[in-house]
């Protein structure tokens, strides 16, 4: 009997805003974005998911929001579900359960919104809540890390962590608009202000040559917490990783992973710290030493590979850590072994051919590695 | 600062094959699929799930297809994962948590494949954990009854029931095949037989005036399960289904939900019920009181209902239930409100304005409800 073959196309849009004081009355941006919101006739509400560490350093967020929602044609739940940030967001399953549960209480239905403001770990759990609720509710993002307003944020995966696996549980899912407040840097520790950073040079180095050098010339306004720096550097890695999601392949169909330069390692990392390094931290240190191994491998030139050290190292990056090397490296390259079994066996990592322009190579050579790490010791020793 | 406006399509295709027998040796369609599946280079495995009520009734399965998957060029996962059939699988958040852990456990990544062999519901839990696993890893339907092969197999819905709420979590995610194997009708009991022919008379009813007056034709010989028509009456069905999903809006971001006539009425009989009545046979009884009432309304002859009802009962369905009419059919009408919610405000329902065209309108009058369930039971008397 025939074969019948489905096929079609499913398009996604959305907005990434950027803004300062979101739910100030003056504000106009949230009204716009509802009041021409397709789909004006259906009853919509909206409801808010937050991270605690953003509440504790702006506990007056609820009662604005619930006033600027009040001249709005839909209906504001004023109850908020706290979400402990970091991490801990994405180990605790009880945390998604009670997401799906005020889904559920308050009644939102797949025109209704679901709104996280917070760090990447809670966007991330929220995303995940929000994408498989009635089998995707609305969800909108407001990030309030650097992490999170130019990388995590902008982009269309969620997940969670699963008996302490990593993002084992997720989806890719499209928000409806990410609104990326500047207002929220300002409480940030300076390790999470200077950890997302580690993105922006990530992806400059892959595909920028000309914001790279932009980042060169202001790493030390940045590491001083200068604003204006701060939000050019976010619009632009927020605008560089959506051009590449949009423009390639946003649901990961292939094995090419070009964004995730410098992050097999930095995974392990993650892992081998047990997450006590920042994931932006994890990543500067990968950066480091896949520029080395591009040095090492003759693809990139010393003097190329000197700036890539030095930009980090004036934004104040630790570019060394001992679980880099213990054990002859055996954890480091695990970490590569286990990375290739996740992209299903065939190996693809982006190396540097020049700054600005990354390359992809479907090996890595183990004596190379180790002797990448020997140098971030060494140099990590006199850089002290 | 300027708005950066995300944008891209997503393409899905999959292929829906008709066959017997899938893991006898001489059949190459399974062996034609992988054999031709793209990315050739990755080390893919297969991990197998299986209805207990399909295992039961096939206890050689596990070692045909061992024996089917010895040639092919794959690893191949000989435990399976067991899961009860029936409604039971969708509300057990452990067994959820099961169909994870031996995706963690047997190491099958997003080249991977995750295979389900069962009816909608065991299709429907392995759908859901497999679309969440590492954000999405290949999944392959094998359905085993009626409904399944000919709708709910077919689609791009899954989902399970949290803390008793019908398919309160889910995703919309299409497999990447479909193998629908006839031979696994014959041990289905008589109920589930015809449960699922609802489905059929439903989409010809809406769409296909031919196809109804086929399965008029053939009304016996399917209530005295001759194979031939039945194996039509598939193929046909799911080419609509698949035809509607395909044209239409396949992530459901609309409210407009043609092929759910009929369905509004069967949800809330499966509640009344506690799901001791099939889905199918909710259905059918939807359809006839939609039938009545698109009667009552002035849209439909009442030629034309009578053959909607006729069909029905040939078939063997029980066209009412006491549930219906209980309180003055309060039950009933909650039932419609309830619906309108969940389609975000706006009610949209399927009637029908002749055999074979359905027509959508937006507004249902209590009177006619009540007057259609009246006309049920006392014709129900009378069928008797
Ligand atoms: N989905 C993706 O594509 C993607 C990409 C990269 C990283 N991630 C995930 O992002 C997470 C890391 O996110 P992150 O770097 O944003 O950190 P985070 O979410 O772990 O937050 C770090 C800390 O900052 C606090 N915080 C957040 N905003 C604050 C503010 N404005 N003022 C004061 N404190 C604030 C939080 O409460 C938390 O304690 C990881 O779980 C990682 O896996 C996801
Ligand atoms: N995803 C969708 O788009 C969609 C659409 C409609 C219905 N559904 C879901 O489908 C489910 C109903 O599915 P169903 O009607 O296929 O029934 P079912 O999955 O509930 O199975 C009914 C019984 O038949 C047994 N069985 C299955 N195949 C058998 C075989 N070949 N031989 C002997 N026994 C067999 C099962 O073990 C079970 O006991 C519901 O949960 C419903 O919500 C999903
Ligand atoms: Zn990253
Ligand atoms: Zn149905």
């Amino acid at each position: 009997m025939e074969t019948i073959q489905q096929r079609f196309t499913v398009s996604f849009s959305y907005p990434v805003l950027f803004t300062t004081h979101l739910f100030d009355p003056s504000n106009p941006q949230l009204r716009l974005f509802f009041e021409t919101f397709p789909g004006g006739d259906f009853r919509r509400k909206i409801l808010f998911c937050v991270d605690a560490g953003v509440l504790t350093a702006y506990p007056e967020l609820p009662l604005q929001a619930a006033e600027y929602f009040r001249s709005l044609p839909m209906e504001y739940i004023p109850e908020w579900v706290v979400l402990p940030g970091g991490e801990a967001a994405k180990n605790d399953p009880a945390l998604f359960d009670a997401i799906v549960d005020a889904v559920d209480q308050f009644g939102i239905d797949r025109h209704s919104f679901v709104a996280a403001i917070g760090g990447g770990a809670v966007l991330d759990l929220v995303g995940y809540a929000a994408a498989v609720s009635h089998r995707g509710v609305k969800h909108i993002r407001i990030p309030t890390t650097v992490l999170s307003q130019n990388d995590s944020g902008v982009g269309v995966k969620n997940g969670i962590n699963f008996r302490g696996k990593k993002n084992f549980l997720g989806t890719f899912a499209p928000p409806v608009a990410v609104f990326n407040d500047f207002a929220f840097l300002a409480t940030l520790d300076d390790r999470d202000w200077r950890s997302g950073i580690s993105e922006a040079i990530k992806v400059a180095l892959i595909k920028d040559k000309v914001f790279f050098e932009w980042i060169e010339a202001n790493a030390e306004a940045l590491a001083r917490r200068e604003e204006a720096p701060m939000h050019y550097l976010i619009h632009r890695c927020a605008a560089l990783h959506i051009d590449h999601i949009g423009g390639g392949d946003p649901f990961e169909s292939g094995s090419a992973r070009p964004l995730d330069f410098g992050h097999w390692a930095a995974h392990k990392l993650e892992y081998l710290t047990d997450f006590r390094i920042r994931h932006g931290e994890a990543v500067a240190i990968g950066i480091a030493l896949d520029t080395y191994y591009s040095e090492l491998s003759g693809r990139l030139t010393g003097d190329d590979a000197q700036r890539v050290i030095k930009v980090l190292l004036k934004l104040g990056f630790d570019l060394f850590h001992p679980a880099l090397g213990e054990d002859d490296c055996a954890h480091l390259l695990n970490g590569l072994r286990e990375f290739q079994e996740h992209l299903g066996g065939r190996l693809t990592i982006t190396l540097l051919d020049a700054v600005g322009k990354g390359v992809e190579v479907h090996e890595m050579d183990d004596t190379l590695i180790r002797q990448s790490v020997n140098r971030l010791r060494s140099s990590h020793l006199a850089w002290a």
